[in-house]
């Protein structure tokens, strides 16, 4: 199973914005969306071995972490709108996807809940981590990213007590959802090598 | 120059849609506007070194040509419905932005125009094409990519007949968008090593 978190410092935790401006009432959840899709979907299917955590740390009720699942999502489509107005519905609690859950629970929480898997461990995204090309990554991985404002210092901190390592992508700094994009590339050629 | 053409086969060509639905009467718009957010944005900066070239072949006016220059692009945000919020406009002819251009050309056209251009060179994104991974690139690369339908054959035997080659990403079938994001990371990679 691979998993990702995404630290969103501005993602809004309640149904009360407007789909046709997610940078802004959304607290950039055009980001939450772009992630959510790549993590999840590829040509004309999904990606049924992998999810996706998003922390939502912005008004009115933070925290609050939206998972979306590759293997049980239905009827979503991967466009922005699309996803961000299933996460409305859900924050709403008006209509439930069997792939997306909302949970009342902190960052520090998710990452105790994934470390207590057998066999998971975590890869934080840093730009002075290892070069991913030379990394042999852990079945069970479970990657960590910030958002465009990056993962707070002491979020990271609370990572490094469980088994983790540090990894790059290289000098250049990507979108998260295109570090996403990136992680599933190198994952997927170290498969079929 | 890194450039990209995306040969989106229902993306509209007038500007009667709505931004409130990119996938139904924009023709698959929300597609369109992803691959121009890989091909130009990185975390907090636009790749100056690139540019996006959409040839649009839906109704009602097809073919159109639509461009975007990351050297010259103002005031333009990652999120889809930005992005086809300045497409519509553009197709409008209602205000202008220095990095979006709008040609009525064709595809076969748009190819010429670039074979004309001097050390141009065509990168065919295709299933049985060589590993990108044995590819040393071009310096002006002009990566050609299909849409969620693919390049017609015709559009293919004719950038067949210019300085190209096929290249492959793997067996993952990826959005167009994400192989934009992938081609970025591999020319990326190579530049840094």
């Amino acid at each position: 199973m691979r998993q990702f978190i995404v630290y969103a410092r501005k993602a809004v935790t309640g149904p009360d914005f407007t789909l046709d401006d997610l940078p802004g009432s959304g607290g950039r959840m055009d980001l939450v969306a772009r992630c959510i899709a790549n993590a999840l979907w590829i040509s004309h299917a999904l990606r049924r071995d992998s999810c996706i955590h998003v922390v939502a740390n912005g008004s009115p009720h933070p925290p609050i972490v939206i998972s979306f699942y590759g293997d049980r999502l239905r009827g979503v489509s991967p466009d922005e709108r699309n996803i961000a107005a299933w996460i409305k519905v859900a924050l709403a609690s008006k209509r439930r996807n069997p792939g997306i859950r909302i949970r009342k629970i902190s960052f520090q929480q998710l990452i105790e809940e994934l470390a207590a898997e057998e066999g998971s461990f975590f890869y934080l995204l840093h730009e002075k981590g290892r070069a991913i090309s030379d990394v042999e990554f852990e079945p069970d991985a479970v990657f960590i990213l910030g958002d465009h404002l990056g993962l707070p210092r002491n979020e990271e901190k609370f990572v490094e007590r469980f088994a983790h390592e540090k990894v790059s992508l290289g000098t250049t700094s990507y979108l998260a959802s295109q570090c996403i994009t990136v992680l599933h590339y190198e994952l997927d050629t170290r498969k079929n090598r």
